[in-house]
């Protein structure tokens, strides 16, 4: 699949390599990663931002790209690169979708076939309101509501739904002032599944 | 001075290069950071490693000489650029002594006259701690207690005396099997000061 993508070299490390023996060193990102994911999965960004750190190091790449799928993670190895002083450029590649809008995830393999028919409302909810925010950037907590309650008639367990800065993370409860994005994760049976989508235009 | 030493080059960069704004990422290395100094100075070896792992990477030295008079920083530095794999060699460098034993510090510049006079018995205590066990592996506890004393009755505040492994910093609390160190830290008035010596030899 890389081949015929055009890949001329892949960068694979065995785990071992990666975790060697007597490994101890974190490398944590704060700020960033109280809130979304980072508030409901302990941990996970420490992991992330340690073996993102590991992979730049090793491979020394000049750009990297990450997906906005994971706009939160995006956020998280920007500013490590940053701050470790990593001489990497790191870019955002916006989400990939299947046609009905559901964004493109390993995860969606565990959907059942109802599952799968529910999931594509995640986005068409977040496009929703990254609409009506556009257009009214004042209605952040009518819209979040309406929101919510839309994810869970279409079906979904809701872990969270909010409109962030789209630089710091920083809540947006009111009104959308500069770039935002409304962020949400879902359980849909057994699979967690997230999106997110710009508010304003990010530039 | 470091012309003076052969010095062709320094990176000497200002705090605003070190701690961009919105600087949040931090290094932290496990386990070795728990005891010693780590338990005494809660965070300080965050602080160590991470100031420590950007001067590296942005630097990206052969080979970085760190003293041995902070063994224990010694280590956690080790440790960091394995798991982080930046590609730099560690060196320890024996800790250079004051004729009288007392190990060159910045701190012994703030040391009354009196204070620098019972200074040095850290050193000698430590010496002679080293010795006995170098002779005697299996006396740790009897050694530990007779050198707290010495350090007590030379006027010395004790925050810690303890023999440890020297690649782990396990505590020896029996017997001396493998390369140990005895390490101490103390205080002297408002001075702190730290030593350690090789208990067994190391290599």
């Amino acid at each position: 699949m890389l081949r015929a993508a055009g890949v001329g070299l892949v960068f694979m490390p065995a785990t071992a390599e990666i975790y060697p023996p007597g490994f101890a060193t974190t490398v944590r990102v704060a700020g960033l990663t109280d809130c979304l994911c980072g508030a409901h999965r302990p941990g996970h960004f420490d992991g992330v931002a340690t073996v993102v750190a590991k992979l730049l190091i090793q491979s020394l790449p000049d750009i990297a790209y990450f997906g906005e799928k994971d706009y939160q993670q995006l956020l998280v190895v920007r500013r490590l690169t940053r701050d470790l002083d990593i001489p990497v450029r790191i870019e955002g590649v916006p989400t990939v979708r299947e046609r009905d809008g559901l964004a493109l995830s390993s995860r969606n393999a565990y959907l059942s076939p109802e599952e799968r028919r529910i999931a594509p409302n995640l986005a068409r909810v977040l496009q929703r309101i990254a609409a009506a925010l556009t257009r009214e950037p004042g209605a952040v907590a009518r819209e979040t509501a309406r929101g919510l309650a839309d994810l869970k008639s279409a079906g979904f367990e809701v872990e969270y739904l909010e409109i962030r800065d789209a630089g710091t993370l920083a809540p947006v409860t009111a009104t959308v002032v500069g770039p935002a994005r409304v962020f949400a994760a879902v359980h849909l049976g057994h699979t967690r599944l997230i999106d997110n989508l710009p508010v304003a235009p990010e530039a």
